[in-house]
């Protein structure tokens, strides 16, 4: 490691002179607590932070989408810079093996150009140009123009499950700064060293291009305390947010409880359904199997869009059942990301085992080391499911539950189904035609719908939507992949009669930007 | 008039059977009740409106632009096939005159068939499309594509200080139908008969143009009851608002506190700050005065637009002040939309005379009758506006504070202000490219910004923002004037690896619709 940790918030170019531990590295597989211990964020320290992101703000929100993408493209260099340290840490403090944690920091760099490009080109803005008619009768027409503007300070919550793609430098804060707005990152007690090496590389970043102090904050402290501060705090102005449905719902309340209540954008829980119709099975049920097992148990299970819940017609899929046991039988254990997340697996799997009705199909012999879980697989009647709420709830991990019935108890399960990230259908392509029904009601609960696929793998790219009905995101009009996720942290405003001049670039008659613009 | 009133509501195709009286129309310049009594909805018939909304609700979403362009074109047609009836009935219980009342028709039904000419046209969807690269390493790139889609049933308001663009077939019910949601109506009490005879012209619509039954309704029954019902229910996933602040708050708190919380985009209250630098003076300060009063008064102030509040710096403008006290002095007293709204405005505005600094500069001699306000003209200074929050209180009607007080303390009174719907600034082009620091602010509290013109008047077109930060808005990141209000009313779906025939038409290969898309 070159990076020295300090176990201390960035408040803006300052570090956090606070010395109450709010806690420490932890390696998944020993329990072994990692040095240094990290410590919370002052009151002052909190408030300081958020007052320079405040004067900050009308800075950064001037600058323009090239100077943006300057930023965004020096924090992409500045990680990189630093692989090498996020690595050795990272398989330290996330039980994540190598390759993801490489592949995971790819994915945020590219994120980071991603938005670079978006804001560079500067289309983005939906500038939209309508000229005056001074002669209109009965009544004159103004010249009107209007473009999103940033909304202001945004708090950016880090990830458990995704310490760099959501989390210091992630498609929040990467979007976020992208749209204009100042970040202050709260840091997960997951993988606080990883967050501190990422952290480093913004201010650097930050610096080297002459960024306003305050354009990006890294807070320890937990959510619970530092983070409900800042969300409470009049300079924030929207949230981002991936984690657990409690997390997510008890920023939703603190949000709409300001005085000035703001947008909070919580990704919170899927269990993603696939349906599995004959003609998928009629293709090879053991293929299958193998495919969903492998989504299933990618990472662990533990992505937003892992697969829990599948539903097979009655009478069919028994050899893609048995092969899925064989798969799960003999399946790895698997260091999950911290304790918390290994206790709240076990304690799941055994609540959805313990519904009446639930039995056990598959569950790996294999002995589970420290913080380890195993694949699982329940079944269950579509009669029980649809009849039990409780078996909608989420195992976050490599379980899953198989629910078998008619087609007609399919739909019906479907249509009580909660909002979901995902959602996927296997089958014939003249099965798909015939299933209007089931895919209207698919569409109608979930942000993202698969065609012979699986959910996991979410491409970053301008057509994605990683969002969905509540309770699957806080918000279902947002996304936060790709680059719809920019709209988040933005409002349209309006300049009516204004000199070209005084005019932003985006919005002049000479379209000094090139920009794609829409013009009445 | 063609029309019989039934004081019922339109639960559907059906009329309500509900027999309690919750209201009645009254003559705001005599006090007398109109004709019919108007019942209530009854639960179980509030119960029926949503259900078949929610029933229409995908019946609704599939159909084409086209189809939907047609339901809102037939809609404006029966409204202009019903204007007498709706002038008569409107110049009994609104108080607006008959140019006005034509006026709004005509900007009702030029809204609808703006949206018309939106979803024909089709391009508003933001179809984005990525295509599949199977060869893409390390793993292949499926084919995705994204769009907008509708939320599902919508709940709208009637507000009173638009009979008909911002009531049954106003700005907001346009909007949402045109998005491909049904909605669902409250009317306001100010003005059933008004809203009785546009419901009926939206049924007789929805039956012609081969509609869902549910795709529309409008209960009659009081905001409080009713309407607090309709968005509690599950089948409502938006809700759109114009009124006062604590009706919009109410409505804010209930939809928070949901199963699912759904967005709420309320309109609710602004005082429209309005600059008035030397340079704009030195143009004329009578024409300039003279603009202001009719700003001012425009509709007797009842507009959300209003400009309550105007800066002079200190030591300029007595020319213009005194052209405006003669005006004032010598206002003609206005009938007000009702005695609610009538009352409210005296009190507002005494209420802010006796706070310590105002002085009351002009107020019209004239004797108001019945339900009729006078226009009135406060005088604070900066110092004891920035002091007292109290100043910002939004007087709904012809008055309007003026504060003066030098630049830095017009500066620091602007920074302290909420958020607004407008905010304007007068001056010459010398004095705006100086102003950069008071521009950057104007900017950030408002959804629109002017320069030498007044906030009354909103162009409905494709760039107007009739929006801001709260609290002019409970969702600044909307508008509700404008073709961007059917943004409100959607959210994006992806579809992953769909065939191309079981894509909707928008996102097909061949582009059969020809609309613009963003293709990578």
């Amino acid at each position: 490691m070159t990076t020295q940790l300090l176990g201390k918030s960035f408040i803006g170019l300052s570090r956090s002179e606070g010395t109450e531990v709010t806690g420490q590295g932890v390696q998944p597989s020993t329990g072994a607590k990692l040095e240094p211990a990290y410590c919370s964020a002052t009151a002052a320290e909190v408030d300081k932070a958020l007052a320079l992101a405040s004067a900050a703000s009308p800075v950064y929100a001037a600058m323009s989408g090239a100077r943006r993408g300057e930023f965004l493209r020096a924090i992409a260099a500045e990680i990189e810079s630093v692989v090498e340290d996020i690595v050795a840490r990272g398989l330290l403090e996330t039980g994540l093996p190598e390759m993801r944690l490489r592949g995971e920091t790819g994915r945020t760099t590219g994120q980071l150009r991603m938005f670079a490009a978006l804001v560079e080109e500067g289309s983005w803005v939906d500038a939209r140009i309508e000229r005056a008619q001074p002669e209109r009768q009965p009544v004159p027409k103004p010249d009107l123009r209007s473009m999103l503007r940033p909304l202001g300070p945004v708090a950016v919550f880090c990830a458990s499950n995704f310490p760099l793609a959501f989390s210091v430098a992630g498609g929040d804060t990467a979007s976020a700064l992208a749209a204009g707005c100042p970040v202050v990152v709260i840091a997960h007690s997951s993988h606080p060293g990883v967050a501190e090496i990422v952290g480093g590389a913004v201010i650097r970043a930050a610096q080297s291009t002459g960024m306003p102090e305050g354009v990006f904050s890294l807070l320890y402290g937990g959510g619970r305390t530092v983070g409900q501060s800042v969300v409470k705090h009049p300079a924030i102005q929207a949230v981002g947010f991936t984690g657990s449905r409690s997390g997510g719902t008890a920023l939703m309340a603190t949000a709409a409880s300001r005085h000035q209540p703001i947008p909070v954008y919580a990704e919170m829980s899927s269990i993603n359904p696939v349906v599995i119709l004959p003609g998928a099975l009629a293709r090879g049920e053991e293929a299958l199997a193998e495919a969903f097992y492998g989504s299933l148990t990618l990472g662990v299970g533990q992505f937003c869009t892992n697969p829990g819940l599948v539903f097979l017609v009655e009478g069919t899929g028994d050899a893609f059942l048995a092969k899925l046991k064989s798969l799960v039988d003999a399946g790895a254990p698997g260091t999950m990301l911290n304790a918390g997340i290994c206790k709240a697996y076990q304690e799941a799997t055994q609540a959805l085992s313990a519904v009446k009705g639930v039995e056990v199909l598959a569950s790996s012999s294999a002995a589970a080391g420290i913080g380890q879980a195993l694949p699982t697989v329940l079944l269950a009647s579509a009669a029980d499911f649809i009849r039990e709420p409780r078996l909608q709830g989420e195992m976050f991990g490599p379980a899953t539950l198989v629910v078998r019935g008619s087609l007609e108890e399919i739909q019906q399960a479907l249509a009580g189904l909660e909002g979901q990230l995902t959602a996927s259908l296997h089958g014939s392509i003249d099965e798909l035609a015939a299933s209007s029904a089931v895919v209207s009601i698919l569409q109608s609960r979930a942000g993202r719908v698969i065609f012979n696929g699986f959910p996991t793998g979410v491409e970053v790219c301008s057509s994605m939507v990683h969002g969905g009905p509540y309770p699957a995101t806080s918000d279902g009009r947002s996304t936060s992949v790709g680059t719809m996720a920019i709209f988040r942290f933005c409002r349209p405003l309006a300049w009516q009669n204004f000199p070209d001049s005084a005019l932003p670039a985006e919005l002049q008659d000479a379209n000094p930007l090139g920009i794609r613009r829409h013009e009445a």
